[in-house]
């Protein structure tokens, strides 16, 4: 790795293709990828979402790749025109994008007909030069990480498989824990003692999220933080808080809603 | 307006929330944008997602206000704590968060009962000075615009019903005319003639977009673009292609799957 992995890693993920700002593909990826990497204890901090546009791939990248610990792209890696991400990551690096001849034997083996492995499809073992390939089992084109930014797929199936083959490999965090109290109570009711719980516990991040399902209004109050002692004391101060208004609190382990 | 509007304007969408970067919360609100915007010719050219935090949320601010004809925030502007976009927003601006005497009274109107309007829900009638009033049809605390950022709810009812009310009063521009030509043929097959297609109509912006659905593989090549002969030109070259590869072309009118 370029950067040396902190002890409290961050992550950034930058969605690319004019399709989700178009608004005709609703993205699946950032919050598949933001779940799976707090599990490990990697929050992702920030996320963009930029079209097809070499300049506007390279800033966002070069913005994200100085300032959080990982970067994990989605999208652009196919074998189509529009199809520029691993073009862009190696002008970011400084770096040749060079046919990669394990990228290359690994779609020799998917396609099994020289026929199907044309050109347009070759382009998919471009690969910037000292990138080390991410696995796909899906359908073997590979994504690849240099330095401390991954590339990936942007369709959902095959950006998860990728994801889930490199985990093992980014060094995790400390643990986030959460618990989530419900009630029925509105935002505006619970405001200010939420506030006060909040001031009281800095190192908890205590949000506030209202909700309208079959029929009945409520509010979810996630509690996270690394120091699980404090986000338990915190959840049980809300729980209680919930109560003293007239409300009934309902306390889960996790996020869920 | 501070900004004057362009002949062709641009827009980009500000998602603001931990809930959306913890990947608790799936964003709903970019592609609904997205999708309304181009239909009175406004492309998002760029989104970012921001924790609620004062520092992110301004600088992401300054970076796209200052670039695109629009910007859209989304969330953070209920009445608990984690709720600072207004006040990230006045600060963007240099002008001071004042309690707006207009929005006081809509949310008197719609809590009926002094008790009920208590100081945090006043908080919602907290407005950066000089800013407009944005209607909120679903439950009356306002969103506002200032310069040329309109701060919207995050929940997607309200946002949605806020966004109805202001799209008169946005200046649109050249429609963008799309069709899509969808068939079972593979990217890699069609891959180079879609490059060459591309090359010949610089104007149209043409992608592809494979897919799995139903148990069958296949790609939809969305053709959009302001001007809707050389996109009808360019949409019949691709079904053309599509049936010389040997393929059964379908041609729909706009960009749906």
């Amino acid at each position: 790795m370029t950067d040396a992995p902190a002890a409290s890693p961050t992550a950034a993920v930058l969605v690319i293709g004019n399709e989700v700002l178009s608004g005709r593909t609703k993205d699946a990826n950032l919050s598949h990828i933001a779940a799976t990497l707090a599990g490990i204890g990697v929050p992702v901090r920030e996320a963009r979402v930029v079209p097809d546009v070499e300049a506007e791939i390279i800033a966002a990248l070069d913005a994200l790749r100085h300032r959080y610990t990982y970067v994990f792209t989605t999208g652009g890696i196919g074998p189509t025109h529009d199809d520029i991400t691993s073009a862009c990551v190696a002008k970011a690096f400084g770096v040749a994008l060079e046919r990669n001849a394990e990228a290359v034997a690994r779609l020799e083996r998917h396609y099994n007909d020289p026929a199907l492995l044309n050109e347009a499809r070759l382009r998919m073992a471009d690969i910037p030069a000292g990138a080390v390939l991410i696995d796909n089992p899906v359908s073997q084109a590979p994504g690849f990480r240099i330095g401390n930014v991954h590339v990936l797929a942007g369709v959902p199936r095959i950006m998860q498989a990728m994801l889930d083959g490199l985990l093992p490999k980014l060094q995790g965090g400390p643990a986030i824990h959460a618990r989530t109290v419900s009630c029925s109570l509105g935002e505006g009711t619970i405001a200010k003692d939420l506030g006060d719980i909040q001031a009281r516990f800095p190192t908890v991040d205590i949000g506030s999220y209202p909700y309208f399902r079959n029929g009945f209004f409520g509010v979810s109050l996630v509690l996270r933080g690394t120091d699980e002692s404090a986000v338990e004391a915190a959840a049980a101060e809300v729980a209680g808080m919930v109560t003293a208004l007239g409300g009934t609190p309902t306390v889960t382990i996790g996020t869920a809603e």
